[in-house]
């Protein structure tokens, strides 16, 4: 095999792309014991964790003795069990610290703007109810444009309404009690009268999304999905809005499943397990 | 070279230790770059990382693709750093799972009798108080035992003041303050009159021990040190215990030095760094 006259002088022989790859195979099988580990609770002995992986427990052993000197893994003096260790705690805090729901939904944002044509921005809870940080909008002639910083109201906007149907918090609470308090009227009109804020909760939880036509500004539709993070708490709110004429709001069209798998793929990459969430809560 | 007639057929060929060798480094150099990740904050360029590892960026390319793969790390879209990403949480949250205390000072009690041969515990703090869970005494004629379930004292047992000294918890501050109004004068005499908690929690910090003498039991002399966890909080705290004449309770002196260092190994097992704690601290 001819090599090419233009090869750096730092490339390795014609066999080394092989061993390469082996060695690079390597290190994704000492990562597969510790995700096996992982999935097993976290400790395991080396016959149950060789049997998971479908590997000779020798060679999980070669590589669980990398582990533990990397201090990724200990074993438990009394049961010999393996499981994981110190280091990978630090692993974990750091990759907590980079659990950044405004970076993680940027990919998403510009997916929204491009495929279904609409506006959409994340929404922080700030000290005065949800708040804008993030916007796109499509390239469209017209289009609905929103502000950063742009403080949205709890009970009559659909990012508001994530945040008060899933996060636990008193503040939370407090806020849209006192909205309730100021709001006219005809702006009750469109809430339980026994339990608004109740009925707005489980309606929420239930679909997933929040979803209003015209009830924050006349002719604005939107949808909005909450991004939550590996504690399952909400950290963020992602969402599509729309003039209500071209813009279809309701839980079960294109545009909310849309919004919905997009915010489930950005929990994902906080962390957020919602299987696991559910099974460990107490 | 003969080969054994007793070598497993599933035993690899004579130039296979080498090659396992390799692969088990190739597995090491993965952890390598995960762990510098983390060193960096958990977020880096591809030449920093690198640069840090006195690796070549595409060797460090390479590994990084693979732990890309597996969910480990995660590409910025934007500035196209590498950072932990979500499958290091889960990681992380599993290993914080298996923090516990108990089992990490298991190796810490058996050396403590074996080697200073006194008896020591480990402490929990308990809604009633400071509560024995775990202890070992040395093989001698004559011991001092304790009895596991025991609530100790927060004011006048070592274990009671480092949970004092140490936990910022409104429930211990209650359980001393009854402690305080219930005492005697003869108790009281031993505390700062000024400011009995204050005092005790100031000297205890200064130590990184809490050192009794006769206070709690007459003929009884105490060193209790903290072990703990990933967060700072302190989980438990582990004692070492002897009659008065027999036993050098000053916190400079040699069972001081080695139950301190002894704790400090388990929080270390646990997850805990006090400079990165320090230099983190908001």
């Amino acid at each position: 095999m001819p090599r090419p006259a233009t090869a750096p002088p730092t490339e390795a022989p014609a066999r080394a792309p092989r061993a390469r790859r082996q060695r690079v195979q390597a290190a994704a099988t000492g990562v597969a014991v510790l995700k096996g580990l992982s999935r097993l609770g976290g400790r395991a002995s080396l016959t149950r964790l060789a049997a998971h992986l479908g590997e000779s427990p020798a060679k999980v052993h070669r590589y669980l003795i990398s582990l533990l000197e990397a201090g990724l893994v200990a074993q438990d003096a009394v049961s010999q069990h393996y499981y994981l260790g110190a280091e990978t705690i630090q692993l974990g805090i750091a990759a907590m610290r980079q659990a950044d729901p405004l970076r993680a939904a940027e990919p998403s944002l510009a997916r929204l703007r491009e495929q279904l044509e609409v506006t959409c921005f994340v929404a922080v809870m700030g000290n005065k109810g949800p708040t804008i940080v993030r916007f796109e909008e499509p390239a469209l002639p017209v289009t609905l444009n929103v502000r950063v910083g742009s403080v949205l109201s709890l009970l009559w906007s659909a990012t508001g309404r994530v945040f008060l149907a899933m996060t636990h918090d008193g503040r939370v609470e407090a806020l849209a009690r006192a909205e309730l308090e100021a709001a006219s009227a005809e702006q009750r009109r469109g809430l339980d009268p026994r339990d608004p804020i109740g009925t707005l909760r489980t309606q929420v939880r239930a679909a997933g999304v929040a979803t209003v036509r015209d009830t924050y500004l006349p002719g604005v539709s939107a949808v909005a999905a909450p991004l939550i993070d590996y504690t399952g708490q909400v950290r963020a709110v992602l969402t599509a809005l729309g003039a209500t004429g071209g813009f279809d709001p309701s839980p079960q069209g294109p545009i909310a499943r849309t919004v919905r798998e997009e915010a489930e793929a950005v929990s994902r990459s906080l962390g957020y397990r919602p299987q696991e969430d559910a099974a460990t809560a107490p």
